[in-house]
């Protein structure tokens, strides 16, 4: 065994890391209860082990305490889920009956933004300059196992208009919101995601996405 | 233990979970070799368990496996990475001397596309049309983990004009690629991510990163 080259994963670690995978779920039911400080500082570092284009680090995240202002970021969702379910024509009304986010029920609330600093990365941002998102999403993920990995459940809500939650969290010029997270304890996991659940949407096999050239 | 209420994880696979997060390395080095098939379709399979915005499931996966096309593939790469050095000023130099890829060396080839059937899907993406390529970023986390995990190491470029790719790809009208993976056998990993050893950028302290409101 020489330094750089760790043990590998035995079939045991492995079969935890396929586990974890197989059991996140994108949650919108939470059981209040709070986040030990210390387990969301682990979640957090998490994130922040994520790749990130260039090495830019893109992602910042805001922990809204406050209730006011979490009673605003749930108006907030609550008016873009209206205006969601009139765009969505004939499954509107479908799309009311679903449960969609869990703003004002979970445990934590944590906002992710991209930097506005980010105009000065070009490593691998030339001609995708989208590639920061992409960054703070693998980030999101990370921290969405950990928190499996904890018994916490997470989801990530994306119903908002980022203008008006940059403004209402007072965000440094630039920053771009695209994550609302909630956070905390739940009941209980889906067995399959609650979209499929609810018969919104079916799963895709494997063998649909994948061609070879 | 109710139905839907799965053991919550236990220490070690817990232990293992972050193991993988805080070990995966964003790879430009690989030892040749091939990827075993039922490994690779255990990988695909993990990242088509990833979240997607309202489950609309947007990312394909083309495996090049033809030499022809992936020596296509490096020259589109090349050409970015030329481009990118000049657009770089006074770091173009550095740049050059890093190695940024490893599209000829990898054992598989994979590139991953936002489909062109995206904007049927209205659900958290009206205000935020871009949310499909945070799912499929989570995707592609997952897949990098479990490379990780089955000792494989991987790396995500993103140094290519996408329409010059979807075109040598003859990919789907409207698809977009978002990233060439390079995954396969390695004769080590990066003890810190590579771009933190070659001194080109520092990793950032959660501390900076996390604010409170």
């Amino acid at each position: 065994m020489t330094a750089g080259r760790p043990q590998p994963f035995d079939e045991a670690e492995r079969t935890a890391v396929y586990r974890v995978i197989a059991e996140r779920r994108d949650m919108r039911h939470f059981a209040g209860g709070a986040v030990d400080a210390a387990v969301l500082r682990r979640l957090l570092e998490a994130a922040n082990m994520a790749p990130s284009v260039g090495l830019m680090v893109p992602w910042r995240f805001v922990r809204v305490v406050s209730p006011e202002t979490r009673a605003a970021v749930a108006e907030l969702v609550d008016a873009e889920r209206e205006v969601t379910a009139g765009a969505l024509d004939e499954r509107g009304a479908e799309f009311l009956r679903l449960k969609v986010e869990g703003v004002r029920d979970c445990a934590e609330l944590i906002v992710v933004s991209i930097t506005g600093d980010r105009d000065r990365h070009v490593f691998g941002r030339r001609t995708m300059p989208h590639m920061d998102l992409a960054s703070v999403a693998c980030a999101i993920q990370n921290l969405w196992l950990a928190a499996r990995a904890e018994d916490l459940g997470m989801g990530w809500v994306s119903l908002f208009e980022p203008a008006e939650l940059a403004s209402l969290l007072d965000l440094p010029d630039g920053d771009e919101p695209v994550a609302v997270l909630c956070l905390g304890p739940v009941e209980r996991f889906y067995d399959r995601p609650m979209l499929v659940e609810q018969r919104w949407a079916e799963p895709r096999p494997l063998d649909e996405l994948v061609s070879e050239r």
